[in-house]
């Protein structure tokens, strides 16, 4: 199946999160969630354990993993979790799966977390010693570029990786949390991971802030990268700019890999339906372009060679 | 100069088009077309010569055309024109050079012009054997896909440049008239068009429609086309559809394009100032993403590791 791409949702969370105007009420989102899996996507983000003070929007994170675990045991169900408390919220809701989170870069990472490198690693390790049967996805935040250090190295990167993977992590999630990669960098950075870490599993977290998103998405693929993280309907960006853009949108991205010959095992049509159902239900900041398309291509009956269309 | 890309803005014409709700006054068009070329924009499609009647929005080609010869006689300097009619017009404002048009898919090219592939031909030779001094580049719409016909064949595109080549057109711009085009696609499509034409100068068109304008539009540079068209803003698309794509945005696609180490010969920042003023002067459709950023990246003054930024 080399030809297979994961494409894991996770709008429920870095998608949600972007929404500061309106709570949206736990069972919308459900009803949004359960349409995105049954367009066949297994692989599934759902929420983060994070202080309600810090995102209130996620608030409601036991309930919405208890729910789906009970619905979908065999899916791919995971969280975000930004520290020891969080992770032991996870686990006590039911989840075997979380991703934990470090910014590459030590500024980003003491603005985020409030916490240098060191003391992040320290609390991955608690987690790691504390929950032995944890699958623990790490995410590394700003790998390609951080918003005050400008450009990272493609060597700090690939440090970076080896401590983590020197606590035995074996899953990294490389996320340009900011939207400035671009392909070249992409490929090379994922080229030198793997040569690395050959026994490691590498998925890719992309934001479409300067229209790359898809581009850069698709690069990691032909590099060899099976699981790209992607928000139905691109939503997510930041609540006070308001045309700036979240993440890859999942339904634009699912087409292209359909078109370039790739499976996803995912019915397109049933996850425009699930992005049009988000887009009506959620007002927020979406920049799919799927979802403004009302028509099916190719379509003969429009095809009226007398009069002007 | 291997690594230098022409991007050539045919906002003005195939943006400006799009907007059926005002009249943009001519000195708004040309304040943001002086905006353009101050940037250091070289090739330019100012607009149409086309019935009034079809698109009102573009009545005022001769004026466009008049004052932006005379202040910039330097300018590659061209407008779309639909038939002979359009080409004496053109031709009559002191224009140089015109996109003509015509359609690989007979049922487009019927919709678009009323016109059988064999009356269009018939009206090109007629533009060439009347101006044989006109520098004439045809736009083969629809060249990957067709709204009514779906996918298109290589090999008829291929042929269908064959019979322009035939009567002496040495230019061509390839278009994705609705954004269907995929990567693998347009590089097996220029891949074949450049073996089979060597002498030929080849430009691309894409549609951002499906989200795929700065894939497919750099994928065709990876082969070796060295013109690209773009709109500033990412401005068009349909009027009734509000949030459907226009073309590849000008100012990402330059961004993009330096990132990779690629030429433009344009001050990125003064683009997205043009970008910007365009989208204050002229309310229209806009995909573009750098318009919506207002930070410098990297910004070293924003690392405050003791707060949370």
């Amino acid at each position: 199946m080399d030809k297979f791409v994961n494409v894991a949702e996770i709008g429920p969370r870095d998608g949600f999160q972007s929404i500061s105007c309106m709570m949206i009420p736990t069972e919308t989102k459900l009803e949004v969630i359960e349409a995105i899996i049954d367009a066949g996507v297994s692989h599934l983000q759902c929420t983060s354990f994070v202080s309600p003070k810090a995102i209130a929007q996620m608030q409601d994170a036991t309930e919405i993993v208890q729910t789906l675990l009970e619905k979908h045991p065999d899916l791919d169900l995971f969280a975000l979790v930004p520290n020891f408390r969080g992770a032991q919220s996870a686990v006590a809701a039911g989840l075997k799966k979380v991703s934990s989170v470090i910014s590459l870069s030590v500024s980003h990472n003491m603005n985020n977390v409030r916490r240098t490198h060191e003391q992040s690693f320290d609390e991955l390790k608690r987690i790691m010693d504390t929950f032995p049967e944890l699958h623990i996805e790490l995410d590394v935040a700003t790998a390609f570029g951080c918003p005050f250090e400008g450009e990272m190295t493609i060597p700090a990167l690939v440090d970076f990786v080896g401590k983590a993977y020197d606590l035995g992590i074996r899953s990294f999630n490389i996320c340009d949390t900011i939207g400035v990669a671009y392909p070249s960098q992409v490929s090379a950075s994922f080229q030198a991971l793997m040569a690395a870490y050959p026994d490691v599993h590498f998925s890719v977290h992309i934001h479409d802030t300067r229209n790359m998103g898809i581009l850069n998405s698709l690069e990691a693929v032909r590099c060899g990268v099976d699981t790209v993280q992607t928000t139905l309907g691109g939503l997510g960006g930041c609540p006070f700019a308001p045309g700036a853009s979240g993440n890859t949108a999942t339904e634009d991205f699912v087409y292209l890999l359909e078109r370039e010959g790739y499976e996803t095992g995912i019915d397109q049509k049933k996850l425009l339906a699930a992005a049009k159902l988000e887009v009506e239900k959620i007002p927020g900041n979406y920049s799919g372009h799927h979802i403004h398309i009302d028509t099916e291509w190719p379509d003969p009956a429009r095809c009226t060679p007398e009069g002007r269309a």
